[in-house]
């Protein structure tokens, strides 16, 4: 379309500075894909993805990648429109996969290695797969949603099942597929491609790269779709946010799963740098610090509960990262306890946020030089923010949903935190209406409740749906929780709605004890003391009710599901 | 033109993966005007400019940058399809300048400052600049220009002087403009500004941010236009290229003229990092050197020449840059022995390669962990290369130009060197003839002959003017030259052909003589002894003839002009 239009816009003259045509020598759709051809090409023998004892270099991924492409186009007939499935753990495969699978034509459908059948079973029938890979520890899964398509009459996508002999995958699984319902395993179809595939650019740069369904809390999951311009844009925004990764010397950690908005793109900026990949099947403490020492990690992303096992990990080791492996934390805002232990551990964390809709990180609260020389308390607050837009984004910042302008920058007045520009998604995948109301009026509503600060950094308060309104005052959950986690005897706070009739919410928390803390000395807190300790900053804000919970309710991304805890909130009745 | 095709494709549904439409939320053309709003957001109060004593925070740049687009508008009428010519050293003005002229719609044409009158008219005439920004060390040299088309009856640019107080423009011009011929001076146009001007955003990336006169040393200069959307990724592309450039942290010293393809784009990947320019009026070795020192500068981009400068200062102070400073070294292959004696001094140098018509920078020789292992000649060989496409760019490479095939990669195939994709220009303003050239086969055409080594990495071996056709065979000068730089009494060589009528052409170098190895006791070679130095490497490629000169004429752009040369080997008569 674009190339057509370059034909039809020949006029070359006076004022033509604008018009002069577009042509093959000087336009080129944007995408990712193309650095892995130049990756192999500088790097080539340098190390692309280290997983356990594997090695490869970065002639060969791109060679196996290009053969997984060819391999899917040869095979079963993939090609552009198409989703190839992968249900795949933070492997060499799943690297291969953001390459070859779009190096088909295909766009590359992620499905989240947590969901139980039922929910896989949606995410096949509605991006209609043709090809789904699987990884074998998640054998038993694939199979239980492709038995639930078949009783549905349903067309299931061709199978191929993937060994990952470096990690848990093949033993761990009792209930492999039957060879039957699959077409063969990921090395077969390797084989049965070619290196000299000639792959396939996108068409235009706003083809579709990724589909990856969110994981609602309420109703069906959304397919975000995801172009070749946004991811190519996002994963340079990472290097310039990282405040630059060099070539060769760049190891980086997957402890992100590369199924969260494809690993916030950084298989793609590492083949950009020449950087290395440290792939990883376990996320435990030991796992990831041993990971860091062994592979000399440079490099990671995470949400904090990574960060509190990295902590944990270099505490009962006695020991600091050294030199300090630089870190983007997301997910939620790290509690400012968090930042300052991580900071002691030798983490140099650079706080980002944003939604699979923005591609991953769309803000990052990018760090002044000057405030090194504030207290460690306070730099702790000012790193808990979410920050400023990211370098190659166009729009995020805090609107009145209503008249769309910004809001004035008190640090006090809520409004939504919106996006808009190239790191914003195409849309939601056959949800018109949806899509629709996501760009109401122009840019992205990201549901989220946030502030300006008088320097124009922004910071979340709420999602809008877990907001406290309390006699008609706003109370921000994540405030609540943030003065929580200040106290020595809790490790962790969630803070939801539980109805009243005199306020109609108060504020209601769910605490898990510090049990080292405790082991150290500390006492456990009682409800009365841990409501006395929030009202000290927090006044009227502070949570009228405390649960103390073993552990908090999890969701698969690692956010806490407080959806459940609002349920339990609403079952103890109302609080007076 | 693109948002209309967005409302034309509303599709939505089943594979409508690549058909989704393009919104205001998630898209907007791409500019890097906008990492100067950025910039002023995040870096609000850190040091954007350094000239002397003058210091400029992020804020007061972009302020400034909104005045002079806002006072252009309102003074001149200036916007979309015209063109503010600038005559700017670099100072604080041409930085501005580079946001500022193309913020009020128009096209950023900078002129060479080293032009005389007569070339200067020529830009003028031939871009049809609407206003010209002239710093009043160069009025005198405007004037002539504006007389010479007044005398053509030519509509003349409405003039701004720009008076540079922390460098010699005052006090050094006795030949100010007229106070009739001028409009006033830039400072009263930016009061005449407004700082909540809405800047004006491309209607599409493609349009033209910039219009460059390439100097040829034949012909008449071509208007190089170049779009935003290049301007951005070519940005990008010097920090990864850098290996990250980290933001507070970075400072880079202007000497490499922005007024040469818009000094690479640095202008833009500053604010886009965050990073301090340092300006620079006077490129000799003291003011370069002092100024690494004084104002902690990290990076700098420049021609060999500016490399020697630098080299010989360190030694004349007995001293090195520590910690290195980073460097793109670009224009001319350096020689061998010049990147040796960089190392030692401390300069970090990457050898980059590009042209006007390619934003600046478009090949890196992109440094190999594994060859700092090697010997420190061969390092000098490996590093001398051009190396490989931008990260940000697409194709880079050696065809035949007859079969438009690459080369083999056995380091000897001649081909010529040619380009495609975003880091293109978008063609030769009001010149269909010579685009249409420049373009042929979909490949950009940069005249320049070079071979592919077996790494894949590109070699120059000459412009395809220059090569010397001896007995059939091709002499690269610059091979020949790189040889002679070896020779311990000679600073400089530069080959050209001499006629002949035995081998229709030999090789003849002039020379100069390295007056501070001569001091040290060296002794001043004879023809003989230098042809016989240079049969050593080069066999029948060796010089016939050397000639010896004070020194090589060079060119605006530091490039040896040879075309004088060639005539001063012609005028000696055929050689046997």
């Amino acid at each position: 379309m674009l190339r057509h239009l370059a034909r039809c816009s020949p006029f070359v003259g006076v004022r033509a500075l604008n018009t002069l045509a577009r042509n093959p020598g000087n336009f080129e759709p944007l995408t990712p894909l193309s650095w892995i051809d130049r990756a192999a090409l500088v790097w080539e023998d340098s190390e692309a993805i280290r997983h356990g004892e594997q090695s490869m270099t970065w002639k060969e991924v791109r060679d196996r990648s290009v053969k997984l492409a060819s391999g899917l186009t040869a095979q079963f007939g993939v090609g552009r429109g198409d989703v190839v499935q992968v249900m795949l753990a933070n492997t060499p495969h799943m690297f291969e996969a953001h390459y070859g699978v779009p190096m088909s034509g295909a766009t590359l459908g992620s499905v989240n290695t947590r969901l139980n059948a039922k929910e896989v079973a949606y995410v096949l029938r509605h991006s209609e797969s043709k090809v789904l890979i699987v990884d074998t520890e998640f054998s038993s899964v694939a199979k239980g949603a492709l038995e639930i398509l078949k009783a549905e009459g349903v067309a299931t996508p061709r199978v191929i099942e993937a060994c990952d002999h470096h990690g848990r995958g093949d033993a761990a699984n009792e209930n492999r597929l039957d060879s039957d319902a699959i077409e063969g395993e990921y090395e077969d179809l390797l084989a049965r491609g070619s290196v000299d595939f000639a792959w396939v650019r996108p068409e235009h740069e706003f083809d579709a790269i990724g589909l990856n369904y969110t994981s609602g809390t309420t109703g069906q999951p959304k397919g975000v779709v995801l172009h070749h311009r946004g991811a190519y844009l996002t994963a340079l925004g990472n290097t310039l946010t990282f405040g630059g990764m060099p070539a060769e010397s760049t190891r980086y950690l997957w402890t992100l799963p590369m199924f969260h908005c494809n690993g916030w793109n950084f298989p793609y900026t590492l083949a950009a740098i020449g950087g290395t990949s440290v792939c990883l099947r376990e996320v435990d403490g030991a796992s990831i610090g041993n990971a860091i020492v062994e592979h000399a990690v440079t490099h990671l992303c995470g949400a904090p509960i990574i960060v509190d096992r990295m902590i944990d990990f270099a505490a009962s080791e006695g020991t600091t990262y050294d030199p300090p492996v630089k870190m983007m934390v997301a997910a939620a805002p790290p509690p400012e306890s968090t930042l300052k232990k991580a900071a002691d551990a030798g983490i140099a964390l650079t706080h980002v946020y944003g939604l699979t809709e923005t591609y991953g990180p769309a803000t990052t609260c990018e760090w002044r030089t000057k405030w090194s020389d504030e207290s460690p308390e306070k730099q702790a607050v000012l790193r808990s923010r979410q920050g400023v837009k990211y370098p190659t984004g166009d729009g995020a910042t805090v609107l009145d949903p209503e008249t769309m302008e910004e809001v004035p920058r008190d640090g006090k007045t809520l409004g939504e935190i919106m996006f808009r520009g190239n790191m914003v998604m195409k849309g939601y995948y056959k949800n018109p209406e949806a899509t629709a109301e996501a760009f109401e009026n122009g840019w992205f509503h990201s549901g989220d409740l946030g502030v300006l600060h008088p320097d124009g950094y922004m910071q979340i308060k709420d999602r809008s749906k877990d907001i406290v309104i309390s006699g008609g005052e706003n109370i921000s959950s994540i405030e609540v929780e943030n003065v929580l986690c200040k106290h020595p005897g809790l490790s962790g706070a969630a803070v939801v709605a539980r109805p009243s009739k005199q306020w109609g919410e108060t504020p209601c928390a769910f605490v898990t004890v510090d049990q080292a803390a405790v082991r150290e000395g500390v006492e456990v807190p009682t409800e009365a003391e841990v409501i006395a300790f929030a009202k000290t900053d927090l006044a009227f804000k502070a949570p009228k009710t405390v649960v103390f919970l073993e552990e908090l309710p999890y969701n698969n991304n690692g956010k806490v599901q407080k959806v459940v805890l609002r349920e339990q909130a609403k079952a103890m009745g109302d609080h007076v």
